[in-house]
């Protein structure tokens, strides 16, 4: 029986893609070699990347001034490759700080120039998303984090600015519409709506390129990776074959219109469930509810483990709180049928009126 | 029917390591979940984590003083992590230029400081390796490219030196028994000899850390991938997984006298072949070929192509030198069975009887 898996990231997957992905290892199309074993500038391994970069496109609704890039290192390698790209020592660039994710990148910019922090709900322990703050017009960019994994938060209206829009999407990236175009660079890490660990999506306008004076390390420049086709070096190719098979599955089940109204209807059901019973406490504003990563909190500690105990008896895991703010996670992902959602609101309904 | 893979990298790797790859895709160690579904901070994956980093250090016999990460990022990202780690702006280290590789990490060595570049065979296209050549006792380091997988040469002794030696073994790791000790720092790109593209080997001795006053971005420094036991960030975990079972497949086999012994049996009967027949040249000096990678041209190109054909026409792969040197390239890492060189051999053999 397969588990109900609410894990955060690394996370669930579709079914048929870890089938696919398996029988690629074992034979990768048909040509009696594994995926693990071709070259990566082979005609095979070629045709992979560029499919899963114009399905990027496709599903981002892009054009031309957008390039993608799957890239080695995870999320927080951008955190310090988007200011060794496009932050001069001496400039100033704006950072959102909603998170520990957010926080993290704001060190990282740090080291190569100035950081200007516009919003902060750290105050308030990251339970909300900032609204009308200034952004100024100097500033190189903005940085934010979509979505707040750890803390459930996650932004449904993005500033509207002058200054380049920068994102990290890791949690919340191909789980809705939105005008991609109007950012200038997001990045994910694949682990969580978009396949396995290993591979980062990176998506750059490249009019903002090419403007800064740092000699940046080759491997790590922005435009030697578009100029190179994504292939400047041997690329983590499991990881992008599993990309691109999550891609072609929202492609084929509906695009984001599609993952965007399951989001909907899982993370409603869910949140539902906890207003309903007061024994499911969440410090998360209404308004910047998360869709994809659900926090709450039963007060009685021993009742809480007890709770956490009652998932696992039950075949679901991944539910326990991040390790810096406890209580109870529930990861909603692309992947994630209804029907785990259902179960676990299920459980919690009985919990509620047997507990609470 | 298996191809015979010649790869220079991804390459071929071990049946039974793949095999397990694909199952452990479906379900991880028979708990109903993938391996690409599991929290990297679950037992489950520090346990790996774990066996992987005791199986390098048992494997090259390296006492307390190095640790051992798995890292995002091929080899190329160390080009740059190195000095970043290592050299401070107005220090200079001393650096082999042996190769496309070395002279790549030279390069990305000097955006961080001084190279004095202390030995260079390219004057003769890299077709040798440099003995007795001097290495400043000031120098920061010594980096050399331990195999050169393009030119196909290797180093079978290693400079004495009292300055911290840094080497690339990308091609040859675990292919062989040498003094790790003696290294400072050791790295590899896994997709040669230890497994699938997507994650690099690290092996540091502590001592040379922590002298560098640069300011580092935390993703970048040793030193906080060691606290954290290699899982600083979500790790590559399928790449981490493959290596340790190919690590796991080095072990049972005999471990690196094992490995040492067949790549010592396969390289001699190539090259054998190669001098038996004066249809094939080569150019590497004969002390320095390497017994992974064997470099080779037929001079009368249509002659040449013919041959690239009829080895394609025989289910052998990868056998095309790299673009910028051209000619013939079998590579033999440690997972090619010796019956792929001998059907090669055979095929030289015969290629060369008929148009020699």
């Amino acid at each position: 029986m397969r588990k109900h898996n609410f894990n955060s990231g690394p996370s669930i997957l579709p079914q048929e893609v870890l089938e696919q992905a398996a029988d690629a290892i074992k034979n990768f199309n048909g040509i009696n070699l594994s995926l693990l074993e071709i070259g990566h500038r082979s005609k095979w391994f070629v045709d992979v990347m560029e499919e899963a970069r114009n399905l990027v496109k496709e599903l981002m609704q892009l054009n031309e001034n957008f390039e993608v890039l799957f890239l080695h290192g995870g999320a927080t390698t951008q955190f310090m490759q988007i200011p060794l790209n496009l932050l001069n020592n001496h400039e100033t660039a704006a950072y959102c700080d909603n998170g520990i994710w957010g926080s993290k990148a704001i060190n990282e910019a740090s080291v190569f120039g100035n950081v200007n922090i516009v919003a902060s709900s750290k105050e308030k322990n990251y339970t909300y998303i900032n609204k009308n703050f200034d952004i100024p017009t100097n500033s190189k960019y903005l940085h934010l984090t979509s979505n707040n994994t750890v803390e459930g938060t996650q932004w449904h209206q993005f500033p509207t600015t002058s200054v380049p829009l920068i994102a990290d999407m890791s949690s919340d990236i191909f789980s809705r519409k939105i005008d991609f175009k109007s950012f200038s660079l997001m990045y994910a890490g694949a682990q969580k709506n978009m396949g396995a660990a290993g591979v980062s999506l990176v998506v750059v306008n490249k009019n903002i390129l090419g403007k800064n004076s740092r000699k940046i390390p080759a491997i790590m420049d922005y435009q030697n990776h578009i100029n190179a086709n994504s292939l400047l070096n041997t690329p983590p190719v499991f990881a992008i074959y599993v990309a691109l098979l999550t891609l072609r599955w929202i492609k084929k089940e509906g695009g984001l219109a599609a993952m965007e109204k399951r989001a909907e209807e899982k993370s409603s059901l869910l949140y539902n469930t906890i207003d309903n019973f007061p024994i499911y406490t969440t410090y998360v504003e209404k308004a910047d509810r998360s869709k994809m990563n659900a926090v709450f909190f039963i007060e009685d500690e021993n009742l809480q483990n007890k709770f956490l105990e009652e998932c696992n008896n039950n075949s679901m895991i991944g539910v326990k709180g991040y390790r810096t703010v406890g209580g109870i996670r529930v990861s909603m992902y692309n992947a994630l049928p209804y029907e785990s959602v259902a179960a676990i609101s299920q459980l919690m309904t009985n919990f509620a009126i047997k507990h609470g």
